[in-house]
């Protein structure tokens, strides 16, 4: 016989247990739930799984590598510099081509310089002086090139007097050019080759067509019409980010070039492709403050017979580029689609919430179906009485006014004495 | 009195109210229903508990900074270079030891470059001409190396004739050496110090082991023996990435490193660990395309007695290695463990949900199960005539054809007919 | 006819069906659900509104660039190269001013070495040696400067033998300054600019305050009076890092300068400010291990009259600075607010399962309860007695002891022999 109950245990085990329903005949709230729920179903099926493609697992933990490459020359002839051809091993710092890389479109040029003394820069205003004491020796130039000598001299080209301090001399006048030195920078070309690796997927590409017509990548131009061409004219590339090559090549700049890979690899690989988007870094505040546009000093050292170490100095402006890639890759996986598929079913029972709320106590006769709702047990002499009461009372909290003109106020109140009474009786 | 009664409001608000079930002894919904309730469970503790952690608050925004240091030296005998010792300050570009960093391999040296005119290189397909005629002057060599001066020439050791043109003369000839030069940078060792925080738990640890035995450090290898070494073997990583290190030292290529820290900080610190991994950046693909590997041009400059610019000219081919950094720690936290249990348990509504639709419209008997499933208020006459079509009728719209043969058809239909009557026994 | 069903059935498409309630007066599981119930709304409301911001929709991908720039000038006066100005050309590495720029601070030069022959470092182990057989020709040293070549010497100015090396002759003496040459880079300023861009919220701004009064910008330093003041004191950072700035100076060492942009675009703009946190990345175990502190080796390189070249091998200890931008914009968007709110109250759900659980099982009476909670359908004779028992049996499985013990065993045994009936009454 034990047996046999455990038998009827494991039986009912697979009894299935369900939620007893009460109807509410009132087609406002029906509505509502309706609405509710076809909202619920819109949003699981449009956005969760359309729109987010909810049945992917992502892999975002991109692995890239940029390799860049500039073309080109420009011609110069200046005052300073005489004729001079510019390649680029000249104009790219640094030169090893990776992800960020410079362009020099302009430059102010001091040539010789050595360590000695002469006259600060008089554009320096902490280092106009009138007399010697002005100039403390061994004082730094607060923003200036040197230190103090306790001199205050006039330089040979200027009215006014500037204290003469230990440097590389002579200092650099601030003359910027009028127009950029390489405007011709506009037409070179940068070739840009990223490879990229999803490695949770194992999945990886190239930005380069996989095309065996090598004059094709030779000489294609990143275009619309070329989407996939690796190859880009850098005057293209700052018009495309709404700025003016001429302009930005004389004060200097940084342009962002984004690449995108969002691979969907659920279709083929050939349809995993990057998507460019340029952008100006260094935005249009920065005009109104100090050290507007982007410029930076370098020196080339050069030791002369005697050993004796001299350099050219070189502030260089132009144009920085930063290569940024990022990416997202999906492929179908069960996990995600079941989680997402059941929160949003979860949902549903939110809206179930929500309407009952609005059921049992922001309409007419929610008090009814508040009743309804309840269960009402064999109470002890009048029918449905204590219980009754119990429930509107659990019901109640909110609605202190209309609890007087209750119908069943009477019978409530004597219910409320008998809370145990009331309690005993379920019990029964 | 009064207080009475709000005694009795305050107590009910403690009542519980939970709903009430019907049990369907129907054992293909009830075991479907266990099943569902157990891969939910089991989903719960095994992939969001175990796999995924979910008791665990995390941190991603890793605080890493990385210093590379190489060591090595390499021998070379050259016709053109003659006897001469490179060292790190030779091959390693830039010095400053960053997690970015590129080892020259192999190189095309021009040295006793000036500004000059000299006859573009042969290799260059837009410089060939016939004519003085086919070189406009002024004109840039696409892809070349200068511009144009009008003059078509031969030179001395080549048969085809190219542009005269105004550029770093001589030009530089494109021949690169069949056999990389430094091929024992095979042997060369690079030292990786990788220092980590995890800012939201301050907890910040190094990848070179807490030792004070010096001598290992400065001796030991990383491999599969020493998983904590930080000196690791030039040879090797390219190995270990799935390369052939000559093939790439001659070619030049890209290879990651990446150093990934997942620390679950409940447990000891000393079980948070960097494990290592490599791969080539630059893949196969490429290979086929321009520019194939890794090279660029840099050049040192020189000044000679009469102060004239010349320089040398370095085509490198070398490998970059980019060591990329990520991590995550974990630390137990109840807020996560808590959202993870509710909306696991959330999920199981939805399994019920999931069930219900079966039971109430995909199995036979469905109908009677709606039935049960429903309140049945007590009509005015025939029994529960009314509201059980109501009920019914709530349930039905998907099963049209199954409608008219429905045994309470006609009752159905009075009951439709009644409505209104309908919602009025339910307001009795 | 048929047209009065359809609308029958359409109306009855609004009806509301919710669930039906059994109410448990008992104040234990009362108080609980309702304490559940609140912890889940002050969740809600306090953590994923408040506190996460849950209403918002969020952009992490920062688009970032930084322009660095530094000021300052030092004097130094040693034996070896006498006295000497440095400036921003001379001590900043790389010279581009990106987010990564490296300070020297400290240096060890070792001028005019020639490709040549000379006696290894005494410094290194490898390379000592008592006899020529010792030196092997043409193996290099281990962790040395050079090649042997067979003979083993004594250098002047040391009492050990070591083995002769073809190198850069000669080879860098191992003795570094006691304190820093370049002290005074404590009093250097950088200049930080960075620009930041939201690009799902086209949101962009600059780290400098958008003022027109240009001098506060020259002579501003960053501070807590001064939180926007985009210069910084190098000496400051260091400190507020937790480091010393001469200790670090000898050494050498990485500072993090953490930009963090968290913007709430609800608010004005002028509310999305930058927040600088600086700390030290080369963290303490470091100094234990090898090469603590940070430090590189680069090279100038020059020619003399007769083409020969020679370099000047310079050690550089320093400091290297990295800035980090990372931030997160959120701005009010309806969805997420929706999906919250959704899956907040889902959880309510989950709070009801636990309660019932509670109810069900964990306390006293608790089978009374099952009985309640469970449907009673008309049995055949005895009342509720068959079903009462499946009911009591589907939700006995665990506690098997108290099994025999309850009261309705008898019954339960019946019903459970008559399994079928209590179907059958169920179909009734």
């Amino acid at each position: 016989m034990g047996q046999v109950a455990w038998k009827g245990l494991f039986l009912s085990l697979f009894d299935y247990k369900t939620e007893k329903y009460v109807i509410a005949k009132n087609k406002k709230v029906g509505i509502l739930y309706r609405v509710v729920q076809l909202s619920i179903l819109a949003y699981l099926v449009g956005w969760v799984f359309v729109v987010k493609k909810g049945y992917q697992d992502t892999d975002t933990s991109l692995q890239s590598s940029v390799i860049t490459k500039l073309k080109g020359v420009a011609f110069t002839n200046t005052s300073e510099l005489g004729e001079r051809l510019w390649d680029v091993a000249d104009y790219v710092i640094p030169p090893q081509g990776e992800n960020v890389f410079f362009v020099m479109t302009n430059l102010i040029v001091t040539p010789n310089q050595r360590q000695a003394t002469c006259p600060e820069s008089v554009s320096i205003p902490n280092a106009l002086c009138d007399k010697d004491e002005d100039c403390p020796a061994g004082e730094a130039v607060v923003a200036g090139n040197g230190v103090k000598t306790g001199r205050c001299l006039k330089d040979r080209d200027s009215i006014r007097r500037t204290c003469e301090i230990l440097a590389w001399c002579p200092v650099e006048k601030r003359s910027k050019p009028k127009k950029p030195l390489l405007a011709s920078a506009e037409n070179f070309t940068v070739y840009i080759k990223n490879s990229i690796r999803f490695p949770k997927f194992k999945f990886s590409k190239v930005n380069v067509l996989a095309t065996n017509n090598e004059s094709y990548l030779k000489n294609c131009r990143y275009g619309t019409e070329h989407p996939y061409c690796p190859i880009f004219l850098l005057g293209n590339i700052v018009r495309w980010a709404g700025s003016d090559f001429q302009e930005m090549a004389l004060e200097g700049g940084v342009i962002g070039i984004q690449i995108e890979w969002n691979c969907d690899l659920d279709k083929a690989p050939s349809e995993c492709n990057p998507h460019y988007s340029f952008s100006r870094l260094d935005n249009k505040f920065a005009e109104k403050s100090i050290s507007s546009g982007y410029n930076f000093r370098f020196a080339k050292y050069y030791r002369d017979a005697e050993g004796v170490d001299y350099r050219t100095l070189i502030k260089a402006y132009g144009i920085r580029f930063d290569v940024m890639v990022n990416g997202k890759a999906g492929k179908f996986n069960i996990i995600p689609t079941i989680i997402n598929i059941g929160s949003g079913l979860a949902l549903m029972g939110a809206g179930a919430f929500f309407c009952d709320l609005v059921l049992l106590y922001l309409i007419k006769k929610s008090n009814f179906y508040r009743g309804k709702k309840c269960e009402i047990t064999p109470g002890l002499g009048g029918g449905d009485t204590p219980d009754q009461v119990c429930c509107l009372l659990l019901e109640f909290p909110e609605e202190k006014k209309s609890f007087k003109e209750h119908p069943s106020f009477p019978k409530m109140f004597s219910g409320i004495l008998s809370l145990q009474q009331c309690v005993a009786t379920t019990d029964l």
